[in-house]
């Protein structure tokens, strides 16, 4: 990454232009700088978990005003398509999921430098000091809420505890595949939800300390067994887990995770997004077990809605995702973040 | 196949022996003729949508008496294992999906033929005018039922209308894959649960007066697009369908019928059980669009709970598979039965 002078024009109808506070850094965002995120044009100020600060806003724009404090959403809700009209789905239509969200809707940029186009990530690029976003991908939240520390209700921690907090019911046994930053969102989201029972799974020892804090009543690592980790998990377990949760994105967990489910109703639910073109291979007799597979984007929340509602339950205690952060740099460090990131310290 | 004289042990504890009066043939049936069903042993009476009369009981059998009329389960409902008592759930973990039902549960054969032991299929054998099965593996339902149509409860017709009554919502946009036997039945449960639209899709344009009859609104053949047939769906419902029903078994109309569904929400539900071995190969990011796979065995109904009830829902006039009876033969022309299947004019 280089960081750059770069001009930010006003906000156009329906768009509002934020002063970034906050942004973390997430394993999305190294896809982009690797090229592993589908339909990416460069140059590009990617960054899609942060908090702000509106600081204007254009015409027809009502749900916010300047000083608003906002989260910016990395999954639109546009209110009208019949995603965001139907109670089952998040996945609004004008996503990144049905097309490219690398330039505004009007697909022109509000970034230039040196005269030249810088594209938008996700519509939100939050890796800069102002960014302009259509008004569907905007929350407002709490005025007294710490940016510093809720930007990340804008991916990761909403992304696990989502997953897991919409899904378990009390009393299920359940498997965090991979304890990273969403790993352990997960886990606190089975905890919340009064799951009985949470098997915490990684390669990394270090990550076991945390997680245990965190609600994981079981660590093991796959290095320390010759047999596979879902033979390890049916055995622990008696027939499988109610619910796994794949967060590694690799493909191969991916299929450990459905074989670790019960038989006849336990749930595989993928939270970690495999790379772009990813390929896996499984025997579609496997579903008829009745093992279900599913997907969750970005916790399963329609996030112009939940993510108030999250805020406020930080704001009075119900949940913390403060453990998470493990660094905070000044924004020129960002190149440090990364590398924090790839040492797997974060 | 070849018609035998053989002889029937008694039932031991816990089982009965029932006088098969009528049976349908299934395509599960011809995969054990020609070696596609996991793990069977041969010489095997095959045959799994039967419908009888109890000829004996063996000791500790009280849920049925001599003179019952009774439908075989393929799936049994044991009332004791995990699968059992989860109301998520009915494949009993006593059925084929984990252990093998071709002996009875002891291990041994009620089958002899010149002195030689003949296996079981899938404990209840309907290729015989009397069988051996397990309590567990038997419906009483009502004494006035005709057993020559209601055989089809024991898999067909239950199948395919409890794939489709079990998920679908009034309102809902419906596809079904494959318009046999069992995908008209699918056709039968969109239309009882409400679907407000119901698209048929077959490469045999000699089902579609029968499928329209039944509830089908519109009907179309693969064979007459130049582009594929998920593209052709998506077209026509704008999004893609609420619900599809893959009900061919084949693993390229799995993907098609997963593609068709609507980005967001829609669900694909497997009917059709695919050959033992297949594989098949997927992008997991077509999940996080929020797109569902889940299979549907024998409909998701518990058998010995809910067969007693779709047979009285029957006599009631409630639901109706007789449209699905082609042809009535003797048995000892099974073989000619086989015949039609293969000609697809069953």
């Amino acid at each position: 990454l280089s960081i750059e002078e770069v001009e930010v024009a006003p906000p156009k109808a329906h768009e509002v232009r934020v002063k970034i506070v906050a942004t973390g850094i997430c394993r999305t965002d190294d896809h982009v700088l690797k090229g592993a995120f589908p339909n990416i044009d460069y140059p590009v100020i990617a960054g899609h978990e942060g908090a702000g600060i509106i600081e204007c806003v254009g015409p027809e724009v009502t749900c916010v005003k300047p000083g608003d404090k906002v989260i910016p959403l990395c999954v639109p809700q546009c209110g009208e398509c019949s995603c965001c009209l139907s109670p089952k789905a998040n996945c609004c239509l004008t996503s990144h999921l049905c097309e490219s969200q690398n330039l505004m809707p009007d697909k022109t940029s509000r970034f230039s430098c040196k005269g030249k186009q810088i594209h938008h990530f996700l519509w939100i690029s939050t890796f800069s000091e102002y960014t302009v976003m259509p008004d569907s991908a905007i929350a407002r939240i709490d005025a007294a809420a710490p940016l510093d520390k809720v930007c990340l209700f804008g991916c990761a921690f909403s992304t696990g505890y989502g997953a897991a907090i919409n899904t378990v019911e009390p009393g299920s046994t359940c498997a965090v595949f991979g304890l990273g930053g969403v790993g352990l969102s997960v886990v606190m989201g089975c905890k919340a939800a009064g799951a009985s029972r949470i098997i915490g799974i990684d390669i990394n020892k270090d990550k076991f300390g945390k997680a245990k804090e965190l609600g994981v009543t079981e660590c093991i690592n796959p290095q320390d067994f010759t047999k596979p980790i879902q033979e390890v998990l049916v055995e622990m377990t008696g027939h499988g887990v109610d619910y796994s949760f794949e967060v590694t994105g690799c493909t191969d967990t991916l299929m450990a995770a459905l074989l670790s489910c019960h038989l006849g109703y336990g749930t595989c639910v993928l939270v970690g997004e495999p790379p772009s073109g990813s390929q896996i291979s499984f025997d579609p007799l496997l579903l008829f077990t009745g093992r279900q597979w599913k997907a969750s984007l970005i916790g399963g929340w329609k996030l112009k809605d939940s993510l108030p509602k999250l805020v406020s339950d930080y704001m009075n205690k119900k949940c913390n995702p403060d453990a998470l952060i493990t660094h905070t740099l000044p924004f020129d460090k960002i190149n440090e973040g990364f590398e924090l990131l790839w040492a797997g310290k974060r």
